[in-house]
């Protein structure tokens, strides 16, 4: 099959294309044929040497199952859905993955992350239990969303936020709009600072308070949420709070963080670190068409230029860009 | 009056003992000599020049109300009587103020640490709001652990913590011996790390799992307290937790910490600073003498040797210096 591959050489990381055998799933794994899959700044960070990966990338898809690793009937029903998957995949027998949180698994692989072959190739594999059918209503370009909805809506998994808290979100990132968008459907009044002028424009159209980068903060906020995914993202943040205010740190990118402590202390701030999130509500979101994810997307192309496609992702003004699989050759 | 003052130069901020005018309560304020007056590692770092203090250091005090600036009879009740005293001054019109958080006050002063004279002088001024009377069985030098008390107690006000959880304490300083002893008679196990040898004596004297902090740690926690006050410190308390673990940050120095923050998003982690707490429960817990604090007092100085009993308090196996104005001549 063809897949993006992040190789790495003495000096640093490439993405290229290559030709690799098609994945083989294991006892208990469904083998998926990738419809549509997208690129996620992490993606991004990845190619940088971010977290050491080599291999296939990608864990934002939707795909059908081809294949399933199963002699029992409801896995074998499987094959012919359309479904999507969580990227966590836990050894199945620890406290963590007792109490359904493979995610913290301390033995698991990560989807294009971490140990684990991802969805920038026709195929893929993941447990059964990793897999959610998606509902007709949901089309494919919709579905491909449900990954990063679902850590956008793992803050409330979190945090109690009281509807009626001013938040501001940094960062207008694909991620940062649409926690903006879960936070504004919460009841919150957003302010989400950013920079693109599209961005801001899309904010202002939902209703949500645009602030550019280079205004001052006016307010101070009970939350911010910082998905900028830089270190000056960090430290706008815990300014903007409030004493006893809380952080919820969205960002990973490769490379240290140089702050002062001390205000976290005195003003007893909180700062939560927030990963990736439940897919059942953010299913029950994107097929009531509350995140209008349509909005968010900047462009789908076919896979064979999947390398200006990342190119394309990474421009300013770009938000979520999709590698389509339908159009192989 | 005789006062131990920090005085700035163009160069540094200098510790010098001076004659100073006497304080003048405002209305609402009492008038207090003080009696006896613990030296904290905060004092220290701001004669290094941390929140950039000058005025008279010291927050840790028991002393008598020799006058009040007030006509009510209940006010007027306290001359004569001993207290210990809250150290924030808030506005007292403001939403912090209204809520019982002084110590949150945007416009507050701090006795001894932010834009109001502290402890380490024959008389100090408070509001009369922030003076608790300490009964009779609390002895002076059990009364002048007030405030650190409360500052370890401050953890459950801020954070939930299951008596059946292993925690783990980072710093055998006063504060760190002070917290793994309240988080000992909340009921949890507690592992704290340090380096003095009597330090560990004394943990393991108190039943408390002293680990030397040349030893790798050998387990997770839920909960890490950083007390150590260095930022080798936090990143030891990051890399002791479980995923979704808390650290709870009780260091404030001058200086930057440098870190990674990608672990706390990828486990979860929770960070919450956490400062001054509740005076009441802290006299409480003394009355009772939970806390061994006489174990806890390195020596105690006549005011005259105030210079050498800062030095005497950063010796590495010292723990609780106290300054005695009994003997002022």
């Amino acid at each position: 099959m063809k897949a993006l591959v992040i190789e790495k050489t003495d000096q640093a990381a490439r993405l290229v294309v290559r030709d690799v055998s098609n994945p083989v799933p294991l006892p208990g794994e469904a083998l998926v044929k990738v419809k549509l899959a997208g690129i996620c700044r992490t993606d991004q960070e990845l190619v940088k040497g971010y977290l050491d990966f080599s291999g296939i990338p990608g864990h934002e898809f939707v795909g059908e199952v081809v294949e399933v690793n199963s002699k029992e009937d409801p896995d074998r029903e499987l094959i012919g859905q359309r479904v999507v998957g969580e990227i966590n995949c836990g050894c199945g027998k620890c406290q963590w993955c007792h109490a359904g949180l493979q995610r913290h698994c301390p033995h698991r692989t990560v989807l294009g992350i971490a140990g684990k072959d991802g969805a920038f190739a026709e195929f893929l594999t993941l447990p059964l239990d990793n897999l959610h059918v998606v509902a007709d209503e949901i089309d494919d370009k919709t579905a491909v969303f449900t990954e990063p909805a679902a850590a956008a809506l793992e803050i409330f998994e979190q945090v109690k936020i009281s509807p009626h808290s001013k938040v501001l979100v940094i960062g207008d990132g694909k991620l940062g709009l649409l926690i903006s968008r879960v936070l504004q459907l919460h009841g919150c009044e957003v302010d989400c600072i950013g920079g693109g002028e599209h961005k801001i424009a899309l904010l202002q159209q939902w209703g949500i308070n645009a602030v550019h980068h280079s205004h001052p903060i006016a307010t101070r906020y009970q939350f911010a949420v910082e998905a900028s995914g830089t270190p000056e993202g960090f430290n706008t943040a815990i300014k903007s709070l409030h004493p006893r205010g809380t952080l919820i740190l969205k960002s990973t990118y490769a490379g240290k963080l140089q702050t002062n402590a001390a205000p976290w202390v005195i003003n007893e701030i909180q700062i939560v670190g927030s990963r990736c999130g439940p897919f059942a509500p953010a299913l029950n979101l994107l097929r009531q068409n509350m995140l209008d994810v349509d909005s968010l997307i900047t462009a789908i192309f076919p896979f064979k230029d999947a390398l200006s496609t990342f190119e394309a992702a990474s421009a300013s003004e770009s938000l979520k860009v999709l590698l389509d699989f339908s159009k192989i050759d």
